[in-house]
């Protein structure tokens, strides 16, 4: 097969033109997608049905522990849960009918209106990835993340018209204290995206801050009644809340701002090994963790939340892109519609150390059933490398073009009279070819995604370029687009407010690399 | 992420009595799959009626063209159609009525019964490349395939467990020539592989020599009941059938073998552009050829087939793993659903020249539509590189392993008390770990997927062996598996009476290499 034909129209005029019509197009970006293609569920209801009795059992009968933090047994006790020192039993039903208080949907501000993200429903928002102490690139290899490529990746979400968000760690900058990282990383998100971003976790303070300087950003009435800061609040399962984690979530919720409540999952570490054990516990865990938002403040946006990974009993390490994980994640993403909740899970997911084949087919195997699933915010959507230790360059435009790909793809079926082409099956008729007929001069600049990264050209040119891997195309398109960052504007007195504020705190206590 | 936690039991004791295990388990082979997952159907049942009523007046309107063949000009003749010249029209609902007689589903017998398989239905069953010229390893790079290659990949698919089939032409022994190759090939597939395998469709008299040596092998009473041969049928895209491929299609429809009328599509050149426009040229096409086999013979297996790929309109080669094919790909199933009828498309496409990162995106992006979407035959589901040009040895190793996981996916959710897992969450409790517990201990070695591929070790591991590739691992694996091929035992009566009729066919006319 692959009979290659000539391409309408030719020439170098033509493809110079097609060219910069691409490039005008490309840069189009629409603030999230709304799903236009029916949900694949995987898991029948009755199955879930299972798994809701199930995690009920286990908030009665074993119950969560909430550790180090009187105020939350306070408002469990007072919600009729069963309090034993710092084990939280919650009577059958509890949990759920706690959780009715909170939106379906909302709406995540960013400082450009346009930016906007709604998370919930059938929507869905491509973000960052998350978390990586370690970056890659082409050239420079594997070495801790700093301040630098902290901002180098949150000018490549700026561009990035399938990215719909700034994110949060888009890497550790652990060239700054720990203790003070959270002041550059929040303004690094104000400063150089203007689109939605996550806010610090890592200890409430922390998290007061973020909050404080959403204020400065947004004006303290705005942000009462409105969603400006997604954060993310991990379980430490099995069946367990830190003090770090619970403070954060508090400080969010009370302030309005939308908390992820994710249970953090290696299957067979911190929850058992089979799919539905996993999901029991992840169920039992998640409802906990959102029930005390609602009582935080009753109506407080949040998103139910998973991470699940198969751990290799053979290395102890997380494997992705396999088939359990995608079981999780459908029925997962079924029990958080049942509970009316936006969903949370990982995008582009791999172990592989470097962007390569295996990097490729984990990630597209992560990022399917997420957009197939209805996976409302898609965390790791992009740069994510070696199990979430590395954020890569070049795997974050690898990523970015495959994003862009499932917007289409939700966009499903052009029923037009245009799409349904009845004209142009009359014009060409059998035996002919479509390149020169009027509906395919008419739609081939569109018909068709482009790829970003993907090489489409004959072998022999292929060779004659240098016989290039894709990780090369991606690294020279990583490059571009970083040369062509344009800031967007950002009002100079609030600017300088963020600055001041930020100089005050610092200068208020000593560094410290204590996490 | 990612905390590395130890392995149980551990030492080099346990991990080789693991490895061993694990050996031991791979090898064992499911005939086929049968699906215990819900379909994914991303086109509504309203937009699919579109489709029909257009696809009944492009038969009926305009027609399709049946060159060079009057024996099934007069079989539409008699059945109702409207023939003008090669033309052939249907009134609406004809060729409907007509496939009407075709079954659902059907066993097609390996040599070996434990390897039939049942196309239709629920069922999977996944087949290797078919058709490139050339073939491509890490050492030897890009060259013309021979019947050496051919008999490697017919080995390397009968040594995967994930693969089911032993397919057609795996690759083309350019180095035999062009009018007796396919003596060689079937002979190939019968004496190195016990499972089920295509026919030459590249003239009928080659077809009709494949029924011959399946009638040695099978016994003639035997394959007139039963389909022991399913062959692939290209439409000429668009709205054409060729003399070739309507003599072969004919002499297998009338030995009850079955046929897959497969258009095949670059959209925009040979169809629409668009996707609806696709899909009903599409869906015309094939009940045309499917109506045709009925003709011949009332009852005989067919199955509808697609390949769609879009165009690239710069270099004018097919592309992969991109939305619309995929959209494409989900209509057609459903479409072939409300024929009642099996539905074939492609698996593991690509267009990279390389296993690289593109390829593997591309190909996951192929693969897991056509397993959630319920494709029955999963025709190019291992080896395909570079739209259909090369057979690669390290993409076979690294498709396998694909399919491998969607078997494991296709299975669905184990809901039994053990799956629950209640006891483990009762054992472990809150703040502990599942390592050690008596759940974990049982279920560890089959839990997860195992990559026979993947790199899962931790950074330090896998940069002391030397940071391998994923296609490294992969030509490490495909040279294991070729030294340790052992042929399956093949009745000698019956292998020397091929061999027989093999030679006194080839004595019987000159060599040639035109077509």
């Amino acid at each position: 097969m692959s009979k290659a034909v000539a391409a309408p129209p030719s020439g170098r005029r033509g493809r110079d033109a097609r060219r910069a019509e691409r490039a005008k197009t490309s840069s189009v970006s629409i603030p999230y997608i709304t799903r236009n293609i029916p949900l694949t569920e995987l898991c029948h209801s009755e199955a879930l049905d299972i798994i809701e009795t199930n995690a009920e059992t286990v908030l009665e009968e074993i119950g969560i522990e909430f550790r180090d933090d009187e105020e939350t047994l306070t408002l469990f006790r007072e919600a009729g849960a069963d309090i034993d020192g710092t084990r939280v039993r919650f009577p059958r039903g509890l949990a759920r009918k706690l959780i009715e208080t909170a939106p379906a949907e909302f709406t995540q501000h960013g400082r450009n209106p346009k930016r906007n993200v709604q998370i919930g429903g059938d929507h869905l928002v491509f973000v960052p990835v998350y978390g990586p102490p370690f970056v890659r690139d082409l050239e420079g290899g594997r070495r801790y993340g700093t301040i630098e490529d902290f901002e180098n990746f949150v000018k490549l979400a700026y561009m990035a018209p399938s990215i719909h968000h700034s994110g949060g760690t888009v890497c550790e900058p652990v060239d700054l204290p720990v203790n003070k990282r959270h002041y550059d990383m929040v303004y690094t998100h104000i400063k150089y995206s203007d689109k939605p971003f996550m806010g610090s976790v890592t200890h409430p303070q922390r998290a007061r801050d973020t909050v404080d300087m959403c204020r400065i950003l947004f004006g303290t009435d705005f942000i009462d009644d409105n969603t400006v800061c997604t954060s993310l609040i991990n379980v430490n399962s099995p069946m367990t809340f830190d003090e770090t984690m619970l403070g954060s979530l508090k400080v969010y919720a009370a302030a309005n701002q939308a908390t992820i409540v994710t249970p953090f999952i290696m299957q067979g570490a911190m929850a058992p090994v089979s799919v539905f054990g996993t999901l029991t516990q992840a169920l039992a865990e998640a409802m906990a963790g959102l029930a005390l938002t609602q009582l935080v403040r009753p109506g407080a946006p949040v998103v139910f939340g998973l991470f699940s990974a198969a751990l290799s009993m053979q290395s102890g390490a997380p494997t992705f892109g396999t088939p359990e994980p995608t079981l999780v994640l459908s029925a997962a993403a079924q029990l958080a519609r049942r509970l009316k909740l936006p969903f949370r899970s990982g995008g582009s997911l791999c172990a592989s150390k470097i962007p390569d084949a295996q990097a490729a087919y984990e990630s597209a195997h992560s990022l399917a059933p997420a957009v197939l699933c209805g996976v409302n915010f898609v965390l790791h959507g992009a740069g994510w490398l070696e199990g979430g230790l590395v954020s890569s360059y070049e795997k974050f435009v690898m990523d970015i073009d495959q994003l862009a790909m499932m917007e289409v793809l939700c966009r499903g079926y052009d029923t037009s009279e245009n799409g349904q082409a009845m004209d142009a099956i009359r014009e060409v008729g059998p035996g002919a070819h479509y390149l020169g007929c009027a509906h395919t001069q008419a739609n081939f600049e569109t018909a068709f995604y482009r790829s970003t990264v993907a090489d489409n050209n004959s072998f022999e040119q292929w060779q004659t370029e240098g016989e290039l891997r894709t990780v090369d195309r991606a690294s020279k398109g990583c490059k571009e687009m970083l040369a062509s960052y344009q800031p967007p504007p950002l009002d100079e007195a609030k600017d300088e407010e963020l600055l001041a504020f930020i100089a005050e705190k610092k200068a208020s206590f000593p560094d410290s690399n204590v996490a």
